[in-house]
Protein backbone atom coordinates (compact mmCIF):
# COMPACT_ATOMS: atom_id res chain seq x y z
CA UNK A 1 0.00 0.00 0.00
CA UNK A 2 1.38 3.33 -0.54
CA UNK A 3 1.70 6.11 2.21
CA UNK A 4 -0.61 8.85 2.39
CA UNK A 5 0.88 12.34 2.07
CA UNK A 6 1.47 14.83 5.44
CA UNK A 7 0.26 18.03 4.59
CA UNK A 8 1.00 20.96 7.11
CA UNK A 9 -0.88 24.13 6.60
CA UNK A 10 0.72 26.71 9.00
CA UNK A 11 0.92 30.80 8.79
CA UNK A 12 0.16 33.36 11.61
CA UNK A 13 -3.24 34.11 13.64
CA UNK A 14 -6.13 35.18 11.36
CA UNK A 15 -4.52 33.87 7.88
CA UNK A 16 -7.24 31.30 7.61
CA UNK A 17 -5.73 27.53 8.42
CA UNK A 18 -8.74 26.35 9.65
CA UNK A 19 -11.03 27.13 6.55
CA UNK A 20 -7.79 25.87 3.68
CA UNK A 21 -7.30 23.28 5.95
CA UNK A 22 -11.25 21.97 6.06
CA UNK A 23 -11.41 22.77 2.41
CA UNK A 24 -7.91 20.92 1.37
CA UNK A 25 -9.72 18.00 3.53
CA UNK A 26 -13.02 18.06 1.37
CA UNK A 27 -10.77 17.87 -1.74
CA UNK A 28 -9.22 15.26 -1.05
CA UNK A 29 -12.00 12.93 0.50
CA UNK A 30 -13.81 14.28 -2.81
CA UNK A 31 -11.22 12.33 -4.77
CA UNK A 32 -11.38 9.31 -2.42
CA UNK A 33 -9.05 9.56 -0.32
CA UNK A 34 -8.48 8.93 3.17
CA UNK A 35 -8.06 11.98 5.49
CA UNK A 36 -7.36 12.60 9.10
CA UNK A 37 -7.58 16.58 9.95
CA UNK A 38 -5.08 17.19 12.80
CA UNK A 39 -4.61 20.48 14.62
CA UNK A 40 -1.61 21.53 16.82
CA UNK A 41 -1.19 21.57 19.95
CA UNK A 42 -3.82 18.45 20.18
CA UNK A 43 -4.48 15.35 18.91
CA UNK A 44 -4.01 13.28 21.63
CA UNK A 45 -4.87 13.14 24.98
CA UNK A 46 -1.90 14.12 26.41
CA UNK A 47 -1.83 16.65 23.60
CA UNK A 48 -5.49 17.73 24.55
CA UNK A 49 -4.04 18.63 28.35
CA UNK A 50 -1.10 20.48 27.30
CA UNK A 51 -3.24 22.06 24.96
CA UNK A 52 -5.21 23.32 27.79
CA UNK A 53 -1.61 24.71 29.42
CA UNK A 54 -0.68 26.71 26.54
CA UNK A 55 -4.18 28.20 26.10
CA UNK A 56 -4.95 29.10 29.97
CA UNK A 57 -4.90 32.74 30.45
CA UNK A 58 -4.02 31.95 34.00
CA UNK A 59 -1.00 30.88 33.06
CA UNK A 60 2.02 32.46 32.46
CA UNK A 61 4.83 31.01 30.64
CA UNK A 62 8.35 31.79 29.49
CA UNK A 63 9.00 31.17 26.14
CA UNK A 64 11.49 27.83 27.16
CA UNK A 65 8.40 26.15 28.83
CA UNK A 66 6.31 27.31 26.11
CA UNK A 67 8.96 25.93 23.09
CA UNK A 68 9.18 22.35 25.73
CA UNK A 69 5.28 21.96 26.46
CA UNK A 70 4.77 22.47 22.38
CA UNK A 71 7.88 19.83 21.81
CA UNK A 72 5.81 17.19 24.52
CA UNK A 73 2.60 17.68 22.53
CA UNK A 74 4.06 17.10 19.03
CA UNK A 75 6.23 14.21 20.52
CA UNK A 76 2.41 12.30 21.43
CA UNK A 77 1.40 13.30 17.71
CA UNK A 78 4.22 12.36 15.72
CA UNK A 79 3.63 8.29 15.91
CA UNK A 80 -0.37 9.46 15.65
CA UNK A 81 0.80 10.67 12.24
CA UNK A 82 3.19 8.19 10.85
CA UNK A 83 0.46 5.72 11.77
CA UNK A 84 -1.94 6.81 9.42
CA UNK A 85 0.49 7.86 6.73
CA UNK A 86 1.95 4.36 6.97
CA UNK A 87 -1.74 2.60 6.62
CA UNK A 88 -2.52 4.86 3.20
CA UNK A 89 -4.18 7.84 4.86
CA UNK A 90 -3.98 11.64 4.01
CA UNK A 91 -2.81 14.12 7.30
CA UNK A 92 -3.90 17.62 6.90
CA UNK A 93 -2.12 19.05 10.23
CA UNK A 94 -2.48 22.66 11.01
CA UNK A 95 0.64 24.02 12.61
CA UNK A 96 3.38 22.08 13.08
CA UNK A 97 7.32 22.92 14.23
CA UNK A 98 7.34 25.92 11.85
CA UNK A 99 5.22 27.45 14.70
CA UNK A 100 7.50 27.09 17.01
CA UNK A 101 10.15 28.04 15.44
CA UNK A 102 7.84 31.38 14.15
CA UNK A 103 6.59 32.31 17.50
CA UNK A 104 9.56 30.93 20.14
CA UNK A 105 12.12 30.82 18.00
CA UNK A 106 12.33 34.20 16.17
CA UNK A 107 9.55 35.91 17.37
CA UNK A 108 10.12 34.83 21.07
CA UNK A 109 14.07 34.86 21.13
CA UNK A 110 14.32 31.08 21.91
CA UNK A 111 16.44 30.27 18.51
CA UNK A 112 15.04 28.75 15.31
CA UNK A 113 18.28 26.05 15.34
CA UNK A 114 17.62 25.90 19.38
CA UNK A 115 14.03 24.55 18.39
CA UNK A 116 15.07 22.47 15.35
CA UNK A 117 17.47 20.83 17.48
CA UNK A 118 14.73 19.91 19.82
CA UNK A 119 12.84 18.87 17.14
CA UNK A 120 14.67 16.60 16.45
CA UNK A 121 13.95 14.40 19.95
CA UNK A 122 10.23 15.32 19.50
CA UNK A 123 9.42 13.74 16.10
CA UNK A 124 12.45 12.20 14.75
CA UNK A 125 12.63 12.37 10.69
CA UNK A 126 9.29 12.73 10.77
CA UNK A 127 8.51 15.65 8.14
CA UNK A 128 6.14 17.01 5.70
CA UNK A 129 5.15 15.77 2.00
CA UNK A 130 4.58 19.74 1.89
CA UNK A 131 4.95 22.61 3.99
CA UNK A 132 2.14 25.20 3.07
CA UNK A 133 2.84 28.63 4.52
CA UNK A 134 -0.50 30.71 4.26
CA UNK A 135 1.64 34.35 4.23
CA UNK A 136 -0.21 37.80 5.26
CA UNK A 137 1.37 41.06 5.72
CA UNK A 138 2.18 41.49 9.34
CA UNK A 139 -0.81 44.79 9.50
CA UNK A 140 -2.76 42.46 7.86
CA UNK A 141 -2.64 39.65 10.64
CA UNK A 142 -2.79 42.40 12.94
CA UNK A 143 -6.42 43.71 11.80
CA UNK A 144 -8.08 40.06 12.02
CA UNK A 145 -6.54 38.93 14.84
CA UNK A 146 -7.28 42.66 16.71
CA UNK A 147 -10.90 41.97 15.32
CA UNK A 148 -11.51 38.44 15.55
CA UNK A 149 -10.02 36.77 18.71
CA UNK A 150 -10.42 38.11 21.61
CA UNK A 151 -8.66 35.75 23.64
CA UNK A 152 -5.45 36.63 21.63
CA UNK A 153 -2.77 38.43 23.19
CA UNK A 154 -2.89 41.91 21.81
CA UNK A 155 0.62 42.41 20.70
CA UNK A 156 2.22 45.28 18.53
CA UNK A 157 2.77 45.23 15.09
CA UNK A 158 6.85 44.67 15.51
CA UNK A 159 5.95 41.41 16.99
CA UNK A 160 3.90 40.15 13.92
CA UNK A 161 6.69 41.17 11.58
CA UNK A 162 8.85 38.84 13.82
CA UNK A 163 6.77 36.28 13.21
CA UNK A 164 6.71 36.24 9.83
CA UNK A 165 10.39 36.50 9.70
CA UNK A 166 10.27 33.28 11.44
CA UNK A 167 8.02 31.74 9.36
CA UNK A 168 9.94 32.24 6.25
CA UNK A 169 12.89 31.35 8.10
CA UNK A 170 11.48 28.26 8.69
CA UNK A 171 10.48 27.66 5.29
CA UNK A 172 14.11 27.49 4.57
CA UNK A 173 14.46 24.59 7.14
CA UNK A 174 11.87 22.14 5.64
CA UNK A 175 12.52 20.05 2.22
CA UNK A 176 9.37 21.45 0.11
CA UNK A 177 7.48 24.22 1.44
CA UNK A 178 5.40 26.77 -0.75
CA UNK A 179 4.59 30.44 0.30
CA UNK A 180 1.03 31.16 -0.66
CA UNK A 181 -0.78 34.80 -0.62
CA UNK A 182 -3.29 34.32 1.96
CA UNK A 183 -4.71 37.85 1.40
CA UNK A 184 -6.66 36.75 -1.56
CA UNK A 185 -10.33 35.65 -1.04
CA UNK A 186 -10.23 31.92 0.07
CA UNK A 187 -11.20 30.23 -2.90
CA UNK A 188 -8.27 31.91 -4.75
CA UNK A 189 -6.11 30.67 -2.07
CA UNK A 190 -7.50 27.36 -1.67
CA UNK A 191 -7.19 27.06 -5.51
CA UNK A 192 -3.84 27.58 -5.19
CA UNK A 193 -3.57 24.84 -2.41
CA UNK A 194 -5.49 22.27 -4.28
CA UNK A 195 -2.72 22.62 -7.35
CA UNK A 196 0.44 21.94 -4.90
CA UNK A 197 -1.50 18.70 -2.82
CA UNK A 198 -2.51 17.68 -6.73
CA UNK A 199 0.86 17.84 -7.99
CA UNK A 200 1.84 15.18 -5.04
CA UNK A 201 -0.92 12.76 -5.77
CA UNK B 1 23.86 40.12 51.00
CA UNK B 2 25.42 36.44 50.13
CA UNK B 3 23.68 33.92 47.94
CA UNK B 4 21.83 31.27 49.78
CA UNK B 5 22.42 27.39 49.13
CA UNK B 6 20.93 25.43 46.39
CA UNK B 7 20.51 22.23 47.44
CA UNK B 8 19.20 19.19 45.55
CA UNK B 9 18.03 16.24 47.28
CA UNK B 10 17.39 13.47 44.47
CA UNK B 11 17.66 9.80 44.22
CA UNK B 12 15.05 6.46 43.41
CA UNK B 13 11.25 6.08 44.19
CA UNK B 14 10.73 5.09 48.35
CA UNK B 15 14.87 6.53 48.94
CA UNK B 16 13.76 8.67 51.48
CA UNK B 17 13.66 12.25 49.87
CA UNK B 18 10.69 13.73 51.27
CA UNK B 19 12.06 12.46 55.20
CA UNK B 20 15.22 13.58 54.40
CA UNK B 21 14.47 16.97 52.69
CA UNK B 22 12.22 18.33 55.66
CA UNK B 23 15.15 17.53 57.69
CA UNK B 24 16.95 19.20 56.55
CA UNK B 25 15.32 22.46 55.80
CA UNK B 26 14.40 22.13 59.90
CA UNK B 27 18.11 22.25 60.38
CA UNK B 28 18.62 24.81 58.48
CA UNK B 29 15.88 27.40 59.92
CA UNK B 30 17.33 26.36 63.46
CA UNK B 31 20.37 27.47 61.70
CA UNK B 32 18.73 31.10 61.75
CA UNK B 33 18.50 30.66 58.36
CA UNK B 34 16.08 31.37 55.35
CA UNK B 35 14.61 27.87 53.07
CA UNK B 36 12.41 27.51 50.63
CA UNK B 37 11.62 23.88 50.06
CA UNK B 38 10.32 22.90 46.69
CA UNK B 39 9.21 19.54 44.69
CA UNK B 40 9.58 18.80 41.76
CA UNK B 41 7.46 18.92 39.11
CA UNK B 42 5.86 21.67 40.70
CA UNK B 43 6.26 24.64 42.35
CA UNK B 44 4.79 27.33 39.80
CA UNK B 45 1.16 27.07 38.52
CA UNK B 46 2.13 25.93 35.34
CA UNK B 47 4.54 23.31 36.89
CA UNK B 48 1.65 21.82 39.19
CA UNK B 49 -0.77 21.85 35.79
CA UNK B 50 2.27 19.66 34.47
CA UNK B 51 2.61 17.56 37.19
CA UNK B 52 -0.99 16.76 36.73
CA UNK B 53 -0.70 15.67 33.46
CA UNK B 54 2.84 13.98 34.56
CA UNK B 55 0.91 11.51 37.40
CA UNK B 56 -2.57 11.01 35.84
CA UNK B 57 -2.86 7.17 34.96
CA UNK B 58 -5.36 8.17 32.19
CA UNK B 59 -2.37 9.89 30.36
CA UNK B 60 0.13 7.68 28.76
CA UNK B 61 3.23 9.54 27.46
CA UNK B 62 6.67 8.29 25.63
CA UNK B 63 9.80 9.08 27.36
CA UNK B 64 10.40 11.96 25.00
CA UNK B 65 7.02 14.09 25.61
CA UNK B 66 7.53 13.17 29.50
CA UNK B 67 11.32 14.73 29.28
CA UNK B 68 9.74 17.76 27.68
CA UNK B 69 7.41 18.49 30.17
CA UNK B 70 9.85 17.45 33.13
CA UNK B 71 11.78 20.34 30.98
CA UNK B 72 8.87 22.93 30.28
CA UNK B 73 8.18 22.46 34.42
CA UNK B 74 11.66 23.27 35.15
CA UNK B 75 12.35 26.02 32.83
CA UNK B 76 9.32 27.59 34.97
CA UNK B 77 11.34 26.30 38.47
CA UNK B 78 14.75 28.03 37.45
CA UNK B 79 13.96 31.63 37.77
CA UNK B 80 12.06 31.02 40.99
CA UNK B 81 14.95 29.35 42.90
CA UNK B 82 17.25 32.10 41.07
CA UNK B 83 15.68 34.98 42.75
CA UNK B 84 14.90 33.27 46.80
CA UNK B 85 18.85 32.53 46.56
CA UNK B 86 20.12 35.57 44.97
CA UNK B 87 17.47 37.48 47.94
CA UNK B 88 19.85 34.86 50.56
CA UNK B 89 17.77 32.22 51.22
CA UNK B 90 18.44 28.50 50.89
CA UNK B 91 16.37 26.30 48.65
CA UNK B 92 16.02 22.56 48.99
CA UNK B 93 14.39 20.80 46.22
CA UNK B 94 13.54 17.40 45.95
CA UNK B 95 14.65 16.59 42.32
CA UNK B 96 16.36 17.69 39.65
CA UNK B 97 17.66 17.46 36.61
CA UNK B 98 19.67 14.39 37.64
CA UNK B 99 16.04 12.82 37.77
CA UNK B 100 15.44 13.27 34.42
CA UNK B 101 19.00 12.26 33.52
CA UNK B 102 18.34 8.80 35.48
CA UNK B 103 14.81 8.01 34.56
CA UNK B 104 14.30 9.46 30.85
CA UNK B 105 17.93 9.34 30.23
CA UNK B 106 19.13 6.67 30.99
CA UNK B 107 16.28 3.66 31.74
CA UNK B 108 14.26 5.44 29.67
CA UNK B 109 17.11 5.41 26.62
CA UNK B 110 16.32 9.24 25.99
CA UNK B 111 20.46 9.83 26.26
CA UNK B 112 21.88 11.10 29.58
CA UNK B 113 23.54 13.36 27.04
CA UNK B 114 20.75 14.57 25.48
CA UNK B 115 18.33 15.37 28.47
CA UNK B 116 21.81 17.70 29.22
CA UNK B 117 21.60 19.42 26.14
CA UNK B 118 17.75 19.75 27.09
CA UNK B 119 18.72 21.37 30.26
CA UNK B 120 20.95 24.05 28.81
CA UNK B 121 17.97 25.84 27.58
CA UNK B 122 15.38 24.91 30.41
CA UNK B 123 17.81 26.39 33.69
CA UNK B 124 20.99 27.86 31.85
CA UNK B 125 23.70 28.08 33.73
CA UNK B 126 21.80 27.17 37.46
CA UNK B 127 23.49 24.24 39.19
CA UNK B 128 23.20 23.31 42.48
CA UNK B 129 25.73 24.08 45.53
CA UNK B 130 25.68 20.59 46.35
CA UNK B 131 23.77 17.67 44.51
CA UNK B 132 23.04 14.85 47.16
CA UNK B 133 21.94 11.16 45.57
CA UNK B 134 20.32 8.82 48.49
CA UNK B 135 21.59 5.92 47.28
CA UNK B 136 19.76 2.22 47.68
CA UNK B 137 20.17 -0.87 46.41
CA UNK B 138 17.65 -1.38 43.45
CA UNK B 139 15.93 -4.58 45.38
CA UNK B 140 15.37 -2.74 48.19
CA UNK B 141 13.97 0.72 46.34
CA UNK B 142 11.59 -2.14 45.03
CA UNK B 143 10.36 -3.62 47.77
CA UNK B 144 10.29 -0.24 49.08
CA UNK B 145 7.94 1.10 46.40
CA UNK B 146 5.85 -1.91 46.05
CA UNK B 147 5.00 -1.54 49.84
CA UNK B 148 4.31 2.00 49.54
CA UNK B 149 3.20 3.61 46.84
CA UNK B 150 0.39 2.37 45.21
CA UNK B 151 0.15 4.43 42.03
CA UNK B 152 3.50 3.79 41.08
CA UNK B 153 4.25 1.33 38.23
CA UNK B 154 5.19 -1.64 38.86
CA UNK B 155 8.50 -1.98 37.13
CA UNK B 156 10.99 -4.61 37.43
CA UNK B 157 14.31 -4.97 39.04
CA UNK B 158 15.97 -4.73 35.07
CA UNK B 159 14.50 -0.94 35.77
CA UNK B 160 15.20 -0.14 39.35
CA UNK B 161 19.12 -1.00 37.98
CA UNK B 162 19.28 1.28 35.34
CA UNK B 163 17.67 4.21 36.95
CA UNK B 164 20.82 3.58 39.86
CA UNK B 165 22.92 3.30 36.80
CA UNK B 166 21.31 6.44 35.56
CA UNK B 167 21.75 8.57 38.90
CA UNK B 168 25.40 7.66 39.03
CA UNK B 169 26.01 8.86 35.47
CA UNK B 170 24.01 11.73 36.63
CA UNK B 171 26.33 12.21 39.52
CA UNK B 172 29.37 12.96 37.37
CA UNK B 173 27.55 14.98 35.65
CA UNK B 174 27.55 17.79 38.53
CA UNK B 175 30.23 20.21 39.52
CA UNK B 176 29.37 19.03 43.07
CA UNK B 177 27.63 15.72 44.07
CA UNK B 178 27.98 13.54 47.24
CA UNK B 179 26.50 9.90 46.97
CA UNK B 180 24.90 9.22 50.46
CA UNK B 181 23.78 5.50 51.78
CA UNK B 182 20.06 5.63 51.96
CA UNK B 183 19.48 1.84 53.27
CA UNK B 184 20.66 3.23 56.51
CA UNK B 185 17.94 4.24 59.39
CA UNK B 186 16.75 8.35 58.25
CA UNK B 187 18.64 10.05 61.65
CA UNK B 188 21.81 8.58 60.41
CA UNK B 189 21.08 9.79 56.59
CA UNK B 190 20.30 13.17 58.07
CA UNK B 191 23.63 13.21 59.72
CA UNK B 192 25.61 12.63 56.66
CA UNK B 193 23.52 15.62 55.04
CA UNK B 194 23.99 17.71 57.51
CA UNK B 195 27.74 17.38 57.72
CA UNK B 196 27.79 17.74 53.89
CA UNK B 197 25.69 21.02 54.20
CA UNK B 198 27.12 22.85 56.77
CA UNK B 199 30.88 21.99 54.86
CA UNK B 200 29.16 24.63 52.37
CA UNK B 201 28.22 27.27 55.01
Amino acid sequence: MPQGLFIVLDGPDGCGKSTQAALLVDRLKAAGRTVVHLREPGGTPAGEKIRGILLDPAVTLGTAAETFLFMAARAELAPVIRDAVGRGGDVVCERWISSTIAYQGVAGGFGAENVAALGKHAIGALTPAILILLDLPPEEGLARVRRGLDRMEQKGIAYHRKVREGYLEARSMFPRAALVDASRQPDQVAAEIGSLVEALL
